[in-house]
């Protein structure tokens, strides 16, 4: 079998320090833009970086500020409500995920009517894009201002969905490092850890394909390289616009490649316990690597390959031994935690959660088809 | 200073062995189609492939075989008047870069008006892509299936005129390594050691990316281990189907960081000396890397590791060497020429050649600035 793949990226993407100076480039169909954000963002004035741009431009404006971590079907529903009666002609998301996943929902339901609750699924936008959606990211991981795909948090059903179309790709991001220089030691290193996963489980991903191949390795490359810089000095520079840069490769590869159990596992754990993403995305990444790389040996000795040189003389276990030693630092290193107990997982929620994992929609594509009773132990392994 | 780009890739990629049957999905709109293709194309069977197609789902379709290789600008403004009397609603070019890119000026000249003349430049198209554009390559190597730009003979001034906007990008690209499995050996090494240049030009270019960087460090490393294959074996499925993805790769790669000097000088020897693309290509690069090699030891060191190990405890010239080495016998190894005098340039051509190639768009983007004295010198080594 020969590889089979599409690509497509319709996003623009602007990418640099101070690019979004550049933002007013962007604004010549905008009467009044509708800024998507939240409270964070918006008392760290990252929110002004943008308004000053819009108001020298003369383009008016409102602000959202109150979309929440992990934002629910709710909440995007209720913005979209907001966004009609303001009558905005164009969205700007600036924040993390949440924020750029709002604005996604927004302008969905803006073009399609009804709840994002009917979107939730592959392809069931019918109407795409009539509203210029442009996002801004203030964390380095998420990867959503370049994807398809959009998360919401269903808390009636204690569980996560997506929406995942071509509709949702933003038109045009500006991702600059700038935005996320004030990003506290904690999300840098959640959101960066996030970054690396997309990487590693499009790697290895049944849909991976040569181009996101080479995206993923870059990303992994250059998380392994300046995360651990960006977390304990969030004024490095330099580590800053690097982490930008492997969260936009992760997302551009992911986009095209989807990922696998850690997402699928880890959507199931904030869903049921409220774990953060990132958090769960730490906590999962090690043991899924190991239980995935029997089935893929020599993808996971390239990964191995990207902290440390490899003797390919060593039979591969050897070198796979080495990434997860490798992998398992880097999070230790950055502080995030390492077992389920310490994020307030409660052992009876085990059972809930290994079931749900295997009804997402990233489950499909890991490498290894795990079983509900294989996921269980892994988190009894974990807990 | 820190990185800053911008990465735009509007075509939608099908890539995969018989992708072509699934042309019809892209059919909904097109009642009378218009295939651009040229004599040797239709004479191989190719064009039957999608014509079958197109009949099976009852869309007409007419077909123009006339394209020449390193079309005129005549040529294009001469389709474009048949496309207009033929009522055409759609683009299919089928072919290497020659009918790709002539497809892509009757576009512009559908939508635009006056002669692809006007056009020459950077960003000089207004009215981009109300007709749909399918590509469907036959060789792997221009790239043109995803990129920007377009290039034209102008005999008149014996020159190569470019014409680069968004606006050429093909909305969608069938990438079908099928496609490539009857060009001949010489077509499918001058392409290929292309593709090869492509990604090496991008890879120290001045506007070169992280992104971009990624995808031609891949592409380089798949036309080192499949060329010799696709060359002295045609029937390699394999190295086709690597050949079509490592064109690919580094079409997407030089769309978005552009080329050097290779491709500089390669313009103005095809303007003069009528020397095609890719035999120039392959005479000038070895030369060329020689040149840059020192304004960019980094960036070639890490060219010279696509080939074999380095031994990163020497002096970074001896890989370079390495890297010429190995880049000279690749070149050799599939038989393209290697002195100018072999391709029927006469000496007392240089003069133009060199000072054309520094009027070049892609001159500027090479990592040292070349004197047009430089580039003398340097044809004159390979004369």
């Amino acid at each position: 079998m020969y590889s089979s793949f599409e690509f497509h990226l319709p996003t623009k993407i602007h990418f640099g320090l101070n690019k979004i100076e550049q933002l007013d480039q962007q604004l010549s169909n905008v009467n009044r833009a509708f800024i998507v954000t939240d409270k964070g963002v918006l008392n760290s004035g990252l929110v002004e970086h943008v308004t000053k741009i819009l108001e020298k431009n003369a383009t008016a404006y409102v602000i959202y500020d109150e979309v929440e971590p992990d934002p629910s079907v709710e909440t995007v529903d209720k913005v979209a409500g907001v966004f009609q009666q303001e009558e905005g002609d164009a969205l700007i998301a600036i924040g993390g995920g949440s924020p750029i996943d709002t604005a996604k929902g927004v302008r969905v339901i803006a073009d399609n009517g009804g709840s994002i609750r009917d979107y939730a699924g592959v392809n069931l936008v019918k109407k795409s894009s009539s509203i210029p959606l442009i996002a801004i990211p203030t964390t380095s991981g998420t990867g959503s201002e370049v994807t398809i795909f959009a998360v919401f948090s269903d808390w009636e059903e204690n569980r996560k969905v997506t929406v995942t179309s071509p509709a949702l790709a933003p038109d045009i991001s500006i991702v600059d490092p700038k935005m996320t220089m004030t990003a506290p030691p904690r999300i840098t290193a959640a959101s960066g850890f996030d970054a690396y996963a997309h990487a590693a489980e499009t790697f290895v991903s049944r849909a991976s394909q040569p181009a996101s191949d080479a995206l993923a390795l870059s990303a992994m490359r250059t998380v392994h390289k300046y995360l651990r810089r960006a977390v304990y000095n969030g004024g490095d520079v330099e580590a800053r616009v690097k982490m930008a840069e492997a969260s936009l490769l992760a997302g551009m590869a992911f986009n095209q490649s989807y990922l696998g159990l850690t997402h699928a596992i880890g959507s199931a754990l904030s869903g049921h316990a409220h774990v953060s993403h990132g958090v769960a995305i730490g906590l999962l990444l090690p043991a899924v690597i190991r239980y995935n790389s029997i089935s893929q040996l020599d993808k996971h000795v390239e990964m191995a390959r990207v902290f440390r040189e490899v003797d390919l003389s060593m039979p591969e276990w050897k070198s796979i031994d080495q990434l997860i030693e490798d992998v398992t630092r880097l999070r230790n290193d950055v502080g995030l935690p390492q077992r389920l107990q310490q994020v307030g997982v409660e052992e009876d929620q085990l059972k809930a959660i290994a079931a749900d994992s295997i009804k997402s929609g990233m489950w499909k594509f890991n490498p290894r088809q795990a079983s509900e009773e294989e996921i269980l132990n892994m988190l009894k392994d974990l807990f």
